[in-house]
């Protein structure tokens, strides 16, 4: 019946959008997720949250999600920071940050002086015009500047209206400075596959489950993954016809496709 | 000797890095150049101004050149504020303005109401995040979204350091909204064409003679005009190897150049 679900070992969940919505300060479960997640725990298939969130600690955001009533675990989380941070250690990088205040604790551990690289994330109100100067002035004084930015997004939806994401701050600094950014997070291959290799399934055992038809479904399917795209979160009808990106499936939501995947198991 | 000075009948002058260089709250000429432009006037030739400055009005930035001991008019100038209002009434635009405070009144007489358009100029410090936010959300609210751009600089030296540029904000709101801009100024090839029809000169009678190996070399090029690039101003040794663009000559400056078009009279 549904030749997609068939022999799975891993399932990668996308989060805002897929498990709750975000709002405000806080955000609301989406109606079957918290149950969801509890049966996927249940059925023994090994499972990751797959995130693009950079505004916050994986430890603050972790508690948010544990508040609505998800099972969920820091050391279940990929997130971009802290895979920045591996890349960063690996080749002796030394950041100027440009994030949110509230991600900067993930960077602790960092040697931060006399930086040789950006790291750029969804720093929200510190996008400010001195900060933006200060970045490219970091970046254009380098003999080769090295650009990373934590996800690619182009906006977000707040409860006050839409936001430039992290993606337009990125294209910003690359036109500037005549460099192309290193993406840390989705849709990046690397960032799928340390999600897979963290949960010991090859890609063609694993389905990523998103609300965005670039960064989810694109990115996973670029990696060799099934993917799914849940109809909540940003959606919208028109990414059906989406030119590039076909998903797997549609389904209304997280409940539906951990039903259908676990009939087939 | 100097062919390329042949047959000359009507020059465009770039401003900033030709005639003066900024820096604070005014700037200094460039030796020589208070001079070469008078030369220019008594010759004959044809002339006129062509700047991609748009943190002031004409009317200010006239005042400020004329205070250096420069004769120019505002009859003279090209600049993209103009350019851009002359689109805005052709196609019945009407304007939302990011832009530097002292360049609205250029904007005067343009019908802003319920906003069918993005206008992006080098806001400067109004380039906050609330505002850019603002900005994104005319546009994506669009359904055919409309952005004009006075110009496309990447950045510029102010004394206090590097500057973004409004083409950096401009491609953060392109990539954001997935438009492409339409530059309005230097290298658009309208703004030199218009520039050309008010002398009432042939492309090929005219030299363009800028400091920007790109928006004044490359752009007057591209429209069949001769351009030099002058040793002073954003010139960088570098700019001798550009991939794309090549002048018809360097000079060392604009009184360099004057002295030997006016020889070929």
């Amino acid at each position: 019946m549904a030749a997609w679900a068939r022999a799975v070992r891993g399932l990668l969940l996308d989060v805002s959008g897929v498990l709750y919505d975000s709002g405000g300060d806080g955000g609301v479960p989406i109606a079957g997720s918290v149950e969801a997640v509890r049966r996927i725990k249940a059925s023994g298939l090994k499972l990751r949250f797959c995130t693009n969130e950079t505004q916050a600690t994986r430890e603050k955001f972790v508690k948010k999600l544990q508040g609505m009533g998800f099972d969920i675990s820091v050391a279940e989380v990929i997130a971009p920071a802290p895979a920045a941070c591996h890349i960063l250690k690996e080749r002796g990088l030394r950041p100027h940050l440009l994030v949110h205040d509230d991600l900067v604790p993930e960077f602790a551990e960092i040697d931060k002086a006399n930086p040789n690289c950006v790291v750029i994330g969804d720093a929200a109100a510190n996008f400010t015009y001195a900060n933006l100067n200060e970045a490219f002035r970091v970046l254009i004084g380098m003999e080769k500047p090295v650009l990373l930015s934590l996800g690619r997004g182009r906006y977000y939806k707040e409860t006050d209206g839409l936001k430039l994401d992290v993606g337009a701050y990125m294209k910003a600094l690359e036109y500037a400075c005549d460099v192309q950014a290193e993406v840390v997070g989705k849709p990046a291959k690397k960032f799928f596959e340390s999600a897979l290799a963290e949960m010991g399934v090859l890609p063609h055992e694993a389905i990523m489950i998103g609300d965005d038809i670039v960064n989810d479904v694109g990115g996973a399917q670029q990696c060799g993954m099934r993917a799914l795209q849940v109809r909540t979160g940003k959606y919208r009808p028109c990414d059906e016809n989406h030119p590039d990106v076909k998903p797997d499936a549609y389904v209304n939501n997280l409940a539906e496709a951990v039903d259908i995947i676990l009939q087939q198991m």
